[in-house]
């Protein structure tokens, strides 16, 4: 590296070798500009965790340096992370409208919407930050507002593209911006930093029209009460609904909290065309002549919490899905979700609805929001890189896309597949991927952001596999014998009644330990303790193949 | 019903509403015949759960007239069940040869197999239990040997499929005894019993050899070592894993201890055509050239244990996969198991591997054992019965299956959507479906058979999410007063060191709580303890939005 000139360093905190959490950052000279801050949720391992965020140890010892927090859009994997990251890190915040507004709500239920500066932009928006000058161009995406980012540089062009399709009949005219890709191209791009998540995938992701005429059809042909579920998040698509609903003279009711929150959102800012006396209340439905209602939900991932949910399982307080009635799964099951999504179909043909579901290539009714690859190489023929990073995926996506970039002339050597944590730093042109900073999965509990660690984890899982034992003994202080017990008491292990022998042999070999024990004259606690586990552990394995987690509590009187 | 003649009456006791677990039953007059004897895994909210079998309460109720229990084939769900059913009720059983070679290693492993009668059958038995006349038919499934039965009583023909696909160029020449499945269709069949694993899937499932000649392209196409993975119960897979790789002169290496024993059975009892001095030992591996070596190994499915697991994250003591290996895994994924399998790619892309992955339809690797909607209607075309039990599915699949039956002619109303433990009695040709017997699912943990239930698995829950937080006060007999404590422990809730403050407060409101009440003289333990975890858990969840099992225990001394 020359000293003389600044380097220009490219990070990721979160979104490499997984999908959610993403989190990156541009550094030149002592300007820090951080694009996303997304979550993640758990897998079934990390039992009780609500939510994932990215380390920002290196973003917090370098707070000084940080001027902006761009956020491309806005879904969950990311802004997700925006509140608890706030909480440890004050940093102003640049979005779209919709994305910001989006935000908002999340800094209002955390109480840090005051304190926080939020700044608009949109595609024509020109912004200095220190030594990084901004433009921005317009992506499609299964969400509104979406931006890629370029960030102009002493030391070159660094592209993010955000999430993107190329949708070249968007439902509300948003165009992408193609002549703006192709001029950054022309002017040169130094790296580009594109989205993986679809790299598996032939072919060119179908546009969301595509659906819209999917549900007119489904609209069209329904003789009775339509429900139809999909994420609140996807502006268009909830369009689509409004708009096969006005066509077919149907009402339309909203069920789900993020659903009729999102439609709020976005119709007071202008994202949504809803007509005058469309939505109906909850309550009307079942009032309201069959064919002349529809209901749009939320729960089309098998939610068990959500309105779909409750109503395949007639759990709803004022909706009620009747014999013939059309349900539209207008979504595909995220993988890990099937089985929830399954379930919810099951109890949907058992209240005897005609039932539309499973995966939108063959349904119509779904199509993704991520480039496949000819849009993928679109973009790459477009940027024409020098550098290439590919984010947002895991290892196999970003290996895919590697492969499909060099298909279109970008130079093997040029690519770089990093790792959350991995720094490309260029100077003069020249990149080297050699440093690393801190990344890691940080877990939110409840209240608490990162205090529950692999000791706890490790316990819930011993817990969860075989339960406890716990069993207590009082000693006496002057002789060391036993004045009460021992008691066990077992929770999740064995009911008590019908263990009453094996837990009355436990109890008796609590004892015989304890007396070889003081008769050799051992008797701390600590070793007598190890030792009840001990014999008590292979003991109950032996008798039951299980290892409940045992807690020997010794009182001295 | 008429009581002069005996009733012809069928029941499930598993397989309804779920995949796995089968086990279905035929009673006539005093004679009851079994089908199957399945297992089925638990899911994720089963925390702990090894296995689940079906409740066979009317079975050991009935245990005189049941005369023998017959095993369509060899796959867990089918035989899973029986070393733990048969510690509950001993019956003869009737299965093919190499199915009757997989329930002896079972049998041998729970040390129940020379207490066991077995009897060897094939398509050509025809045996007399009883009332009860059974003959059989050969059917094509992802295992060899498999059978559908034809149960010949007073009151007419009941067949039972089994699991089944109609493959008419089937790898090892065992072709599907179509004429016979005619011959009974001609003769009438009063009750057709089919499964609907794949009624949601339009066509007709293709031919176990497509999946051969795609492996033996990849097989010439590989310069380096390849590794292929796929059910050991697959025999045909394997045969053509075997025959590409004598043609393309490679040695091959068996992995996992399910594919080492299949291959063993199914070889010794002539399933499987082995060339002398093809199998090598693992120890092999490493030592031989490239281009002419294969693995076939367990794990297609992503088991973390699993061979295929071990090699991609280069755990495997013998065998290790290097840059340009091909790996091929020839079986799509079973929801629930994406992401496993998704793992274990991203790893083999680490290694440098070629992966050969993902759905069956779009490699080629893979084909369905079960047939689709067209072989379906083809097998209710073949049967015409008068009465029709879709089994062998969930609820839709079930659904699907009788709209198909409705498409080829039987009549709505004589097709009966059960549950497990819904009994259809018949008598003089006329059917009714109003009984019930007892079904549920049994749970195995450890070595216990149906000891854990539901409060054990609440706990295991509460455990799992949040914790758990043990509180122990001595008070002193006489006065009522803490001797000692209170002292708290914590298990897979927080730290101890970092909550200090939290665990204080904690303490002092275990004191308060306690002195508060001995005021009022209300000292009774029980209130105590409730008092205490009340107060505790509503503190905790103000402080941490956590609820941990929250354990008193009151030492009185």
């Amino acid at each position: 590296m020359n000293a003389a000139a600044p380097t220009l360093s490219i990070f990721a905190l979160g979104g490499i070798n997984e999908i959610g959490k993403n989190m990156y950052a541009i550094q030149y000279a002592d300007d820090i500009v951080v694009i996303d801050c997304g979550s993640k949720f758990p897998d079934e391992s990390l039992l009780g965790i609500d939510l994932i965020i990215p380390d920002i140890t290196y973003l917090k010892e370098n707070k000084d340096k940080i001027r902006a927090l761009i956020v491309t859009h806005g879904h969950e994997d990311h802004i997700g992370g925006i509140p608890y990251v706030l909480k440890q890190l004050d940093m102003p915040i640049y979005a779209s409208r919709l994305t910001l507004g989006l935000i908002e709500v999340k800094l209002k239920e955390h109480r840090l919407l005051r304190q926080t500066q939020l700044f608009r932009i949109d595609s024509d928006s020109n912004i200095e930050l220190g030594t990084i000058r901004l433009t921005f161009f317009k992506t499609n995406h299964s969400i509104p507002d979406c931006l890629g980012v370029a960030f102009h540089t002493p030391e070159g062009t660094v592209v993010h593209t955000g999430d993107f399709k190329f949708d070249l009949t968007p439902v509300n005219d948003q165009y992408p911006d193609i002549h703006k890709m192709a001029d950054l191209g022309k002017e040169g791009v130094l790296v580009l930093l594109s989205e993986s998540t679809n790299a598996e995938r032939p072919g060119f992701t179908p546009s969301e029209r595509l659906v819209g005429e999917h549900i007119e059809d489904a609209f069209t042909k329904a003789r009775r009460k339509i429900f139809i579920s999909t994420f609140a998040s996807n502006v268009h698509r909830v369009q689509q609904v409004i708009d096969a609903a006005l066509k077919t003279n149907r009402k339309l009711a909203l069920l789900g909290r993020s659903m009729v929150n999102v439609v709020s959102v976005a119709s007071e800012l202008g994202y949504l065309n809803v007509p005058e006396g469309m939505l109906i209340d909850a309550s009307e439905v079942n009032r309201m002549a069959p064919d002349k209602v529809a209901v749009l939900c939320t729960g089309s991932q098998g939610e068990p919490m959500a309105a779909l949910s409750r109503l395949a399982s007639s759990n709803h307080r004022q909706v009620e899905i009747m014999r013939e009635d059309t349900v539209i799964i207008a979504a595909s099951p995220i993988p890990g979700n099937e089985r929830n999504v399954a379930h919810i179909v099951d109890h949907l043909f058992l209240l005897g609805a005609k039932v539309i579901y499973g995966s939108g290539s063959v349904t119509g009714m779904h199509v993704s929001g991520h480039a496949s690859q000819e849009e993928l190489k679109l973009m790459l023929t477009l940027m024409k890189p020098k550098y290439f990073i590919p984010i947002h995926g895991e290892f196999r996506m970003l290996y895919q896309h590697r492969l499909l970039a060099e298909s279109v002339g970008v130079e093997k050597e040029n690519i770089y597949i990093i790792n959350n944590g991995d720094v490309v730093d260029i100077n003069q042109s020249v990149a080297q991927q050699s440093r690393k900073i801190p990344a890691g999965n940080i877990l939110v509990d409840g209240l608490g952001i990162g205090d529950v660690g692999n000791i706890v984890l490790r316990d819930r899982r011993q817990l969860a596999e075989d339960g406890m034992l716990v069993i207590v003994i009082t000693l006496s202080k002057t002789e060391g014998k036993i004045v009460s017990g021992p008691d066990t008491i077992s929770r999740g292990f064995v009911y008590v009644r019908g263990s009453e022998d094996l837990l009355n042999d436990v109890n008796q070999l609590v004892i015989t330990t304890i007396n070889d024990l003081q008769e050799t004259n051992v008797n701390k606690w600590g070793v007598m303790k190890q030792s009840i586990k001990e014999a008590v552990g292979q003991f109950l394995y032996n008798k039951t193949k299980r290892r409940p987690m045992i807690l020997p509590i010794i009182i001295e009187v």
